[in-house]
């Protein structure tokens, strides 16, 4: 930082093993749990309604676990990536402990990885971030990737390193909330009959809504979840390329869209990875497809399995052929390609 | 429904008799309330403080009549009017237990009646539908019919059955809240001096306000309804029709509007009918204004009186001269005419 | 009034003296604070963590400052600014009582100062406003003027009567919450290690970030303060002009904006003047900068101190150099001359 004002960190300031406690812890309410049903639309009904989520164990609906997210993200923003080039990927993010009405969530990152780009003009940072309750408990812990620029290209680069991060967080090392038990899980509350057993492996859904994302929109979501990143507020800066859309609220559209044919995938267990192909911006038109890529049940449960799948929202065409990777590249409507696993009962 | 993803039901999908019990409950909190406040400007008492509804006997600040209206609603969109041709009409509203906040929502409908069109392509679908709370009571009960399109035209139509409905509730069927008692209304926090002794039949009101409605906005009150009809959301599918506002927001505008001219209406008991002459889009500036249909005391109660009411909503007109119908037509600018009764002190 | 619908009060309806309870209280919710944080993405943490709060000795995390103004603000204008031609400043505003969730606030407004226009045909009115909790403890008081239209030019001039009013609130007239501690005030979750004893009289700070506001944006915040001034919602009314938007929301956004900067001033004890130099309409991107006007200890307190503060906002354009009066002019793009005084922990 120079001076009172934060210019945020560019890549020299990182340091591997350095830890950042982020500002502003955050009690979270209903009016949360409105927000954001009212700016993505969401039907999930564990996250809906307490008797549906007391009827499995919890003791009341827990938010979102995108929500969860967000609001870790967006913690971490003035630390990690106010001054980054682009948002380069996630990977092995695990969602841990339920975030209930009333809790408070902070967040923490440790730099675990850092590496000079060759036109010595940036570098990559790597970070795990976790989220915790009030009681410290861990809500979220993930890892992401962002290019950095460097303040001054003299700046002597550190040693390379690159940290080694699983394709897929492995189903034995999801968190389950302790009492979880679907034996009450209720499919016409949920909107759907289909369960773990009803998908096979390679299927493909497209999910046929779509959502046109408004300027008010996104600048709402992503200020709800104190996420201050310029480039989605300020037009003037932006100039020509616009402001764009927090790509964290294209995931969450995303898994809003996927309701249409995985009712019951009522939490995200894992998200494996993700990739933001192209920026969004308001007045785009969202649609989503998926395909179920594993399906695995998990030790000692009958009640439900995991399903791991791969969503890809589009921009201003719907999927009804399933746009994606064409060869090498990505057919030009795609805005998002994210890989997770979907717990539902069985 | 074909296959996971749901395309929603069809004229012959629909038998007399019928029951859904719709998806995803909903637990209502104060980021509703602030929502709906936020999106539609209501300044009616009663749902906005504590201390006001507890003199009056409620336990807390109910919710708005129209926001316990518009979550039952939402909820049968999709398996009543997913492919809706057209909303055609309400009757038969009534408005039971108070919702409060923490209460949880869930909705059920009933086929009462079907008529196919003359032209084989469509029909009319007739559905009563139930809000009730987490206790099993009744927090509205209504009748709406739409008009559906058939998958197969040449699919057999049912017998023609068509509910008889009344031209309005009734008075003495109207359900008040038990501990009602109108003996400590302060129409000094209401906002105004007038009661029921004060408005004579035939009395008409300029609500005189405005409001011009955004994309964003009827875009984030349809999804806190959860309510996912497509012709609210989705540009790209909408072309050149562009999205529709959902007719439910009008209302609440509507309502709120009539604010100025009717400010101790504090519930609405029930509604007799409402039609959407038009539908509104964004960029529309509403305006409304009303006729005292009638006039009625309701027995053992020297507290308070019921108003019926017309509310009529225009587009892009004021509406000092009190546009409605000519002749056998609307006014062009007209988009609602709702009927229903107020509750106001004496 | 004329009939049922209020079309505000003109000059000659104010009199020395007269009280207004206005209309509508309102409890406020966790909906409140994360539409807020929604609408201006604050993220001063006494207002967002409860744990934060409690460590210095509130109860909860007290609502935002502005927002609790904004709701009071909000009551007063159907009774004293419905006509009003320009909202003319404010002054001698202390914050008392902090307003937690829950809380139901009322407002009252007292005229105390009138004078005619010397063309007649309007005039200024004086008041001073206080707002209440359920307990009738005083949330915030302060005066602010406004010109108002006569309804009739040769209607008779009151007494000129001009409240004499402080250029700045004093110290030790602040009210601060009872049992405030910053013993345990927390830098790092606040964002930033500067404290009251790190800034100098006559510092300047460019707060560096920009927002963009949008109509969806403005007329939500507006409405949820219950603010019914047609000037925010009436396109069709407004015309050429356009909707303007609420001088407060530009506000609140400067105390955003104010956070890159001044993190640790986390309560605004009191406002000492403020002037809207120029109008704001949707489309405008906001920037600001602070001057450190004054520097003050507090009897009995070595654990905070005051800044006085003049904020300045404007309209399309950063404020790297400062942009401010020019001779006895603005430099035409400052929206906004905010004067106030934060505490800070020292």
């Amino acid at each position: 930082m120079a001076g009172k004002t934060g210019r945020g960190n560019f890549f020299e300031d990182f340091r591997l093993g350095q830890v950042f406690e982020h500002a502003t812890p955050r009690t979270v309410t209903g009016g949360d749990v409105s927000l954001h049903i009212a700016l993505t639309g969401s039907r999930f009904p564990l996250h809906s309604a307490d008797p549906f989520a007391r009827a499995l164990g919890y003791r009341a609906a827990p938010l979102d676990d995108l929500l969860a997210f967000h609001l870790v993200f967006g913690k971490t923003v003035a630390d990690i990536s106010a001054n980054a080039i682009a948002n380069l990927g996630y990977a092995d993010c695990r969602f841990g402990a339920p975030l209930y009405r009333g809790d408070t969530i902070r967040a923490r990152s440790e730099v675990i990885g850092l590496r000079e780009n060759s036109n010595r003009k940036s570098g990559i940072v790597y970070v795990r971030s976790l989220g915790f309750n009030q009681g410290d408990e861990t809500v979220l812990d993930y890892v992401r990737w962002v290019m950095v620029p460097k303040r001054d290209e003299a700046a002597p680069a550190p040693k390379p390193q690159v940290p080694k991060l699983p394709d897929a967080v492995a189903p034995e090392n999801f968190i389950l909330p302790p009492d979880l038990d679907l034996a009450n899980y209720d499919r016409a509350a949920a909107g759907s009959p289909f369960g773990f057993n009803d998908y096979a492996v390679g299927e493909k859904i497209d999910h046929r809504d779509g959502v046109t994302i408004e300027e008010a929109e996104h600048a709402m979501a992503t200020r709800l979840y104190q996420n201050n990143a310029r480039v989605h507020f300020d037009r003037l800066r932006q100039g020509a390329a616009g402001r764009l859309i927090y790509g964290g609220h294209v995931i969450s559209i995303a898994r809003t869209l996927s309701f249409n044919g995985l009712a019951n995938g009522f939490r995200i267990a894992a998200i494996n990875g993700g990739r933001h192909v192209a920026p969004a911006h308001a007045g785009d038109t969202i649609h989503a497809w998926s395909e179920v890529l594993e399906s695995r049940t998990l030790p000692g449960r009958d009640d439900l399995g995991a399903l791991r799948v791969r969503t890809i929202a589009t921009k201003d065409r719907t999927c009804h052929d399933f746009p994606g990777r064409i060869g090498d590249a990505y057919d030009p409507s795609v805005l998002l390609d994210l890989d997770y696993w979907l717990l539902m009962p069985r």
